[in-house]
């Protein structure tokens, strides 16, 4: 650990699983969908977070410990996170796409934060300072150890792009400090927000420290004894009702029930913990049977951000939060790794099109805290430099009185490489589609480069060329995603259909060897299962791995969305233009004082036409809008 | 204004209108459904809330302003309001019913309040004091001036009881140093939560100041131009964002709007403003054209108690807070006096028969502050002593930290003599269906005194009988519900359909004169209309005023409520025990891992059985439970 990680470091690596992530210096998007976003979120997010960061004196908190009395410390108490995701993404960027001046920057924010760590190793703006709470005073929701667990996170993604340095430095010092404070002859508590308990086995990753692993551990298996104080929202808000291992589904504030899930995988794998590690994912299973949007985005209640009951899943209100979004990729990609099993890359690839794409605008400088699934009023034009007080509707904002879910998509974005591809036993799995340059070494050292070119996801072919191998046999696998039904494989100028899942060519590989994969990308119904009230009667239409929508602007108007009712016995189809589009009527509502009767106001079903439909991803770009992912069909009227 | 009144006083009492509202001393409910709850509230209810606003401080904290130093006070900022309302709950009931000692129980609690009056009038015990925030400096959040309007109507109600007194005199100094501070030259200010409007214009039709109306017009005149700071949910939640002239439709914050609106019509009605009537009267008709759940209930948003968009009604995250109910029985009530349109009252129905009588415990000692209509999780046993931190799911609970639909609902009940009938014209209408006794004066001043006695609402047979009268015509008025289609009207023994609204007979009555309604009673289906997204494919059944639900306990289990699904081709019906029932099929659904998939899980419908219903406000009085209001249909599957 005394240089930077040769294949440039991913954000998860962990020491055992079925499948080995790669690094970022190993796997790059060249180009398509996400390199496009990649670039923006280099050139114009990174900035724009830090901009704001500074101008609403986040960055300045850490500073204000030099003043006599007491401080006038600004934002949230759990400000200090964004700063320390905002260097984590740096770090995964510049892993990315060395940039010395990036690089600098970081050091001059590294030097920033660590001007305000105590001689002991605490580090948090929000306590412990004249006027200030006493350290570790308000568990429940200081935030400090989640605080504490995004520094030691930058940390981990500094050190394996650059090498140990001074952040690693007070990383540490944070984390023994956290150790000799919560071990286990100290102080019994736990963090309202999870999320040091996957940066602990991070750091244990890192540096080897086993204390980090076992502090881990202990934060995952104390929490779900009630030990927190009561909460309005009850236990589950903060995942304290029940023990990880005993919880059969997710529960509460859907962020902190993301990210415990994730520590407690962690600490499985690291200590072979089989058990925990079936538990957890027995738990994300039933919440994706349950309790998880047809987006991927999750939690579906905006008063205490947190996932409903079972098939509670309204669509003009979902919550979905862009950073649940975050972290079910993160407890996905985990679970990946751990097992092999390829609906975690399928719901990776559903979050990453539906949330993670829709969550940023064009310019990278506005975001969607809340992803409803339909607008019901128009969205507002929203002023540049409008802070956001709430999280509700659109449009995108430039930045949130609660900013968490920038800098955490910006770090997923930044990081993105490493979910293309991973080492699988003696071979290699292709698991998400882009053009890219994946440039690795097999199980045995054996190196091997590969060239992946596509038009996905507006294409369905996939072709995987071998650039570069060493020689003798190895096998090479593509996911299937379980969407594709009747997809094909070509090798060697042969077509066959392709297995259910993943497919795999086992040979001696040369350069130029090619695989195309054809996944049928006509545009389909997809129909929601009959307990979710919500969106009963409905139907979506996806295409490939992309959901769609209706959206209704004043450029292309569609009329009053609620009225559209779909002819579910016509498919939905590419129109002239090259647009998705399905067949409607516009129902006419019979005007009522009253909205219950003896009969349900029959429509009067007025023509039959097409309805345009655009890339769920693609909406609110067009000005004030109105939209629907679940349409209504005529099989509803009575 | 030297003397009690001596028609024993009502709530709201309008110098102009299309009706006169009766006096508790003249309109008393003497037996059935309704009796019972009065009965409850004043004899359980009352000392309930008593000795738990002794336990959590509310009350106490009227005292602390003789200690030195910082007081520590207790309870939300907003808690003062809560000991008003028990105040007035506790006058209208010596109005309803006189009992010397709740009087002189009244009396002790004024002395406690008038304690903590400041020389200059100003009364509130979480302001102004050593160590606590200055006087009004927090109008968007502090409730000093809804704190002060629960006071004023606490002292209107004491007073038309009882006559001037003490609370009358302090609240006639909070009231003159509201008008000091907020008047035309001063402080342009209002309060973050409507209330003081309708109590300053209740304190004028009781006193005769002018200036306290004055004063409502101004506050409401000043509303709807943001000049309350931005709120995270938008300036609607406090109905600051448009004014309310110029308003289509309640918004927001659900009993901030109801409560506005409430003033408004009152400032309307006694300055003649049928500009303003006519506009809140247009909000409230759109509101319940689509923003109103099945029960009357109002506000479908947990985040921030408010309005959904229209026909945003889950009914499994239905917020329906039971002081929204309240507000608007008094909105409806005040529409009502003002236009004499009978579906106000049908309104007010509605609200009392699914809302109020939902509200409280059969013992009167626990309450819903949010009604779901769809309880998907058995209810929790809750512990008889444990305050609620949250809002949500069943049971009652005894007291919340936020109480204050509990003393509303409380003053509701005892007072709710007053919406039984109305002076109307030269006559009377019967408005609400009970065992009831009448006896009132006509606007010429002739007494009559009707006997009500009736079943409603088990029975639809309603016998309304003249007990004295001085002789000559008059009419008599009977409002024929909306839902009651084949009502009939028998006078003299003949028989003949009830018209749609109201059924008048004008005659010479003499004492023994009978009027017969028939009411049909047979239970229905009521479908929602198509653009409520929450409910599409479902019913609900009603019988008479009442709304039903499925609910299913231990004792009496029906299986999972999520799977039945009604045939709407078999019209409910009463079943051999008397109970209303309606034919369902018990649906299987196919396990799946992703609840979405190409088309429905269709459902084995496998056996036809009757499923037997319970008015929804009897569920949750039978322990852990499930419940629906909706049903969905077999027309739903594909």
């Amino acid at each position: 650990m005394s240089a930077p990680d040769p294949t440039g470091g991913r954000p998860v690596d962990p020491s055992r699983g079925t499948l080995r992530p790669l690094g970022l210096a190993e796997a790059h998007v060249t180009g398509g969908f996400w390199a496009d976003r990649q670039r923006v979120n280099g050139e114009a997010t990174l900035d724009h977070a830090r901009t704001w960061m500074e101008k609403v004196g986040w960055i300045g908190n850490f500073a204000l410990g030099d003043a006599a009395g007491p401080v006038e410390r600004r934002g949230r108490e759990f400000s200090d996170s964004e700063v320390y995701k905002l260097v984590e993404a740096m770090a995964w960027e510049t892993g990315r796409r060395p940039d010395p001046a990036r690089t600098r920057e970081i050091d001059d924010l590294v030097a920033t934060i660590g001007a305000a760590q105590e001689p002991d190793g605490y580090l948090n703006t929000a306590f412990g300072r004249p006027g200030q709470q006493p350290r570790y005073s308000d568990l429940a929701s200081g935030h400090e150890l989640y605080c504490a667990g995004h520094l030691l996170q930058a940390a981990v993604a500094h050190t394996r792009i650059h090498g140990p340095g001074e952040l690693l430095r007070i990383a540490r010092g944070v984390a023994d400090q956290v150790c000799a404070t919560f071990g286990p002859a100290g102080n019994p508590g736990i963090c309202g927000h999870p999320e040091i308990e996957t940066a602990l086995v991070e750091l244990f990753r890192l540096t080897g420290e086993r204390r980090y692993l076992d502090q881990a551990a202990l934060f995952v298996d104390r929490r779900g004894h009630q030990s927190l104080p009561p909460h309005q929202f009850g236990w589950s808000y903060y995942s304290d009702d029940i023990p990880v291992r005993s919880a059969t589904v997710l529960r509460g504030h859907a962020v902190r029930a993301l990210y415990l899930a994730c520590g407690a995988v962690d600490v499985a794998v690291e200590t072979g913990d089989d058990d925990l590690l079936r538990a957890v994912a027995g738990q994300f299973d039933r919440t994706l049977a349950r309790r998880t949007y047809l987006t991927g985005g999750m939690g579906s209640r905006y008063a205490d951000e947190a996932f409903g009951d079972d098939f509670v899943l309204p669509a003009d209100r979902a919550y979905s939060e862009s950073c649940a979004g975050v972290a079910a990729v993160m407890l996905a990609w985990r679970l990946l790794l751990a097992t092999g099993e390829d609906r975690y890359a399928d719901v990776i690839e559903r979050i990453l099109y539906n949330v993670i794409a829709t969550a940023v605008d064009d310019d990278g400088r506005a975001f969607f805290y809340a992803h409803s699934l339909h607008q019901r009023t128009p969205t507002r034009a929203l002023p540049e430099d409008e802070e956001q007080l709430g999280f509700g509707g659109g449009p995108r904002a430039p930045w949130f009185e609660v900013s968490c879910c920038l800098p955490n998509v910006a770090r997923l974005l930044a990081s993105l490489g490493t979910y293309l591809a991973a080492a699988d036993g003696d071979g290699l799995r292709v698991l998400q589609y882009a053009d890219a340059r994946i440039d690795t070494r097999l199980a045995d050292g054996r190196r091997v480069v590969l060239a992946v070119s596509t038009g996905y996801p507006d294409s369905g072919t996939v072709t995987v060329r071998v650039d570069a191998t060493d020689g003798g046999a190895w096998p090479l696998t593509l996911r299937v995603p379980a969407w594709a039904r009747g997809a094909t494989v070509e090798v060697d100028g042969v077509s066959r259909p392709a297995p259910e899942g993943r497919l795999t060519v086992r040979r001696d590989f040369a350069a130029g060897d090619e695989i195309r994969l054809h996944l049928p990308m006509a545009p389909r119904f997809t129909f929601p299962d009959p307990r979710i009230d919500a969106v009963r009667g409905c139907v979506a239409i996806e295409r490939g791995p992309v959901v769609y929508c209706a959206e209704s602007t004043r450029d292309e108007p569609v009329g009053d969305l609620d009225l559209v009712r779909v002819d579910p016995g016509r498919v939905p189809h590419d129109d002239d233009a090259g647009r998705v589009a399905v067949w409607a009527h516009l129902a006419t509502p019979v005007p009522r004082a009253w909205p219950y009767g003896e009969a349900a106001a029959t429509a009067d079903e007025t023509r039959l036409a097409p309805v345009r439909l655009l890339p769920y991803h693609r909406w609110a770009r067009r000005g004030p809008a109105t939209m629907r992912v679940w349409l209504p069909t005529t099989t509803d009227a009575r």
